[in-house]
């Protein structure tokens, strides 16, 4: 295949890609079913970025000429399959028109992982929810009926941008017992901490800003942050946390505009950030005046003994902004979370929060004020600890017992992941699709590191989502699926050897 | 005062103004008190642009160092009531590290107007919620109970960013009835309007690029383009919508990115885009390959006859990214807006949206779908309409009596608000800190311009908020403000003629 780029054009390299694999596409040089050549590979013989392929890939994905899929590489799209109600209509031209960050967002794995994890037929090791069974239902009925009863219409309405104030209030009293001093003017109440998360890159960072973040890292981070922009300085994460002492080394030459961090039971790793460690990392940042955002939704799901203070407890220099989110310790779907940080950095995310969607629904915000007013979340909190430690154990005992030693995992002391490595040279890109087919979900360790070929032969298991029985069940499918990898590498190991 | 700005320098222009402005406060030089020169003004004064001013003293005022008031100017702040929970502790050095967009978006005006509506003595006529009295509280009682009963646990996991899918499908049908030819796959549920529009910017437009609005438009809008770069091309308004004739003239030598509308009893002015209108700009953006939004959040609230159709159901290219939310319809509250647009629109907003906050509260679609599927929402319109068009007519004649001709405000045919021009050269910077005084909040119309000196003359008044009582009480108390302001100009006129 022909390609060729001109550097000197003022349209940008990968639409010059796109338009020309788009040309060959429709006049059928390149028939459907065709495989695209792997990104990588693409990129080093044409001599450009990965991501100016990755680029073009996705303004044709978005076009509905190519599809891309985990274990089958980036195929041409047959025209018959391309559904007619998809079809972008008349006059605009659509991909072209698209803001290029947008475009970057696609992250195929991911995708490929959470199509696969919504079949019904599918155990999902692949989600972050806690268990559903222990979900409060009854008394969230009961809290919703009160709320309009008592307040009726003045939970319907517009609500301040920085939150619903007697939540606020008893946010930071909550906080409080956690040791870190705020009061409620240090408190943005958000949809969800994915949002908090986003207004805080979208305030503090610039295109080209660098970014020092955990590796690996929440991918949902990951994509955030490139969405703004911004170069990544990725620390690697070892049983204690981010190594900060290369953080430190870091520092000496490069100024990141913020740390980013999950210091306990991190995602996907389940490491806890050491108090040692905790305190460097507090001292390096305030005395570079460099912000810490520690995204902590975990701390509270401790199953062996309660973690190090957060990082917002221990800074004694206004540097931390911390997010906390009800998703992973009540349920996901009231989209409540919220920030805690010095008052000009909230005054700044509450303007953000205005233009991005206004407020947060004033109903769920009632709710959650009565959870927490109403002391009804630390007996929530014991029933979660309990559950979650065994379905942890539960999950761990059956992989010993299935995965006949192809999968390593840590035993996390909280949180709701186990972080696996794979062992034989298996790549988690060939197991997930092979587990999807029998009938499990993972996710695949690339999408939680900048460079994803670091997490090629790793895979992260939620334990805490399916019950005792999908988890036994899961565990023998994903047991099947690595027997299955293995034969495969046999057969090709045999019949690459030389006939004797 | 001596300021001098380096432009060979690195530092942005408007750091070394803050900064320059800074040392003279904390050193005193410029007391508590002293009344900054007016942004154009110093502007002018120092050949720079009127935005280099505008984040100078918005990075000043972050710092709690100045505040800005309607009618009062830009004044150095009293370090005593600098409240010492707000100050920025320790290392980090908070103002300097804020994207210059996100400083970019506080518009003080309209937060002085906000900030009055918020006080329990005022009658609010600055909002923009439909009559409170109308809000179906029983029935949501009923639909969240019922939700939760049937779907339990399932309604209070993670949903698709797309949107719940039966939600999905009904909007879909809605919106046929409509005329617009849409399936659920056009159909992207957003958490309010305002997020849709957000994520619209976010996926069509890149710094600099040129974005057509109409003028005036939705204070919010251009907050939201702003932010994102856009440079904006306001195209005026008559009482027969968007004067699409000029648009016409402009696009003979522009090529803006995308053109906003809100066609259907617009947002400050009430205008409705007559037919003929509608099928010239379709015709344009079609011929151009320019994206149409349409933001369309009044379509039903029509009063005295049902307005043109929608421009998506006009739309025969597929140019139309249509924006309709509940909170005009039912309560804001709820946080559940819509988009229809092409697939592949829709696909990469989706995207977008799973960036910003992840998904929509499934719990809140239900109801909406419970709303839609039951033929709820048909006797609701019947009836918010006849409250809104009293209200509206009540409102027009008490204007009629306490304004004493100082007030001209137009009829709106459908919509939440009167858009009124202030005679005798009443400027609505000093009416608003005058109304407030009286106990009533209007909005300037200032905010609704890209040039914000076009409004000086005009106020937004909404009708629908307040019960009759109080737009009664409010229009006297209206009454009362431009009568103090006229006294005011008559001394003034008297003090400055001669003495004979």
């Amino acid at each position: 295949m022909q390609l060729r780029l001109d550097r000197t054009s003022r349209v940008p390299l990968y639409r010059q890609l796109a338009e020309q694999l788009r040309r060959r596409i429709l006049s059928g040089e390149l028939p459907p079913g065709t495989r695209l050549p792997p990104e990588r590979r693409l990129a080093a013989t044409l001599g450009i970025n990965r991501s100016t392929v990755v680029s073009a890939y996705r303004e044709l994905a978005a076009a509905g000429l190519i599809s891309g899929h985990v274990g089958r590489g980036t195929v041409v799209v047959d025209p018959a399959q391309r559904r007619e109600s998809r079809a972008p209509a008349g006059g605009v031209p659509w991909p072209q028109l698209f803001a290029p960050l947008a475009t970057a967002l696609y992250d195929p794995a991911l995708e490929d992982a959470m199509i696969a994890a919504a079949r019904p037929d599918v155990i999902s090791f692949a989600t972050g929810q806690p268990a559903p069974e222990c979900y409060p239902i009854a008394t969230v009925r009961q809290l919703l009926d009160e709320a309009l009863h008592r307040e009726g219409a003045r939970l319907l309405q517009y609500c301040p941008s920085e939150g619903y104030p007697p939540l606020r209030e008893a946010i930071a009293s909550w906080s409080q017992q956690a040791g870190i001093r705020c009061t409620a003017e240090n408190v943005l109440v958000v949809s969800g901490s994915q949002q908090g998360l986003y207004l805080v890159a979208r305030a503090l960072v610039e295109p080209g800003d660098l970014v020092a973040v955990e590796s690996p890292t929440y991918a949902g981070a990951l994509q955030i942050f490139r969405a703004v922009g911004a170069r990544l300085l990725p620390i690697p994460v070892d049983e204690f946390g981010m190594r900060v002492s290369l953080l430190e080394r870091a520092l000496e030459h490069r100024r990141p505009k913020l740390i980013y961090t999950l210091p306990t039971f991190q995602n996907p790793s389940g490491a806890t950030l050491a108090l040692d460690r905790r305190l460097h990392l507090l001292d390096l940042a305030a005395r570079a005046g460099i912000p810490v955002v520690e995204d902590d939704p975990y701390r509270e799901l401790w199953y062996d003994a309660p973690p190090p203070p957060p990082l917002a407890a221990l800074d004694q220099a206004g540097t931390v902004i911390s997010l906390t989110t009800v998703s992973k310790i009540l349920f996901p779907g009231f989209r409540i979370g919220w920030i805690i940080a010095p008052w000009p950095v909230i005054r700044q995310l509450a303007l953000v929060k205005q233009l991005v969607d206004l407020d947060t629904n004033p109903l769920m915000q009632w709710a959650i004020w009565a959870f927490l007013e109403r002391r009804l979340l630390p007996p929530h909190l014991e029933e979660l600890r309990r559950v979650h430690r065994e379905r942890r154990d539960l999950l761990l005992a059956s992989l010993a017992a299935e995965a006949n030693g192809a999968l390593h995992c840590r035993v996390p002391a909280g949180g709701l992941y186990l972080w696996c490595e794979l062992a034989d040279g298996i790549r988690a890109r060939d197991l997930v699709p092979e587990a999807a087919r029998q009938g499990v979900a993972i996710v695949p360790g690339e999408s939680f590191f900048v460079d994803p070929a670091q997490g090629r032969s790793f895979v992260r298991l939620n334990f805490t989502y399916p019950a005792p029985a999908a988890l036994v069940e899961g565990a023998k499918r994903l047991g099947r699926a690595l027997s299955a990898l293995r034969e495969a590498r046999a057969l090709l190991a045999q019949a690459s050897s030389p006939i004797v």
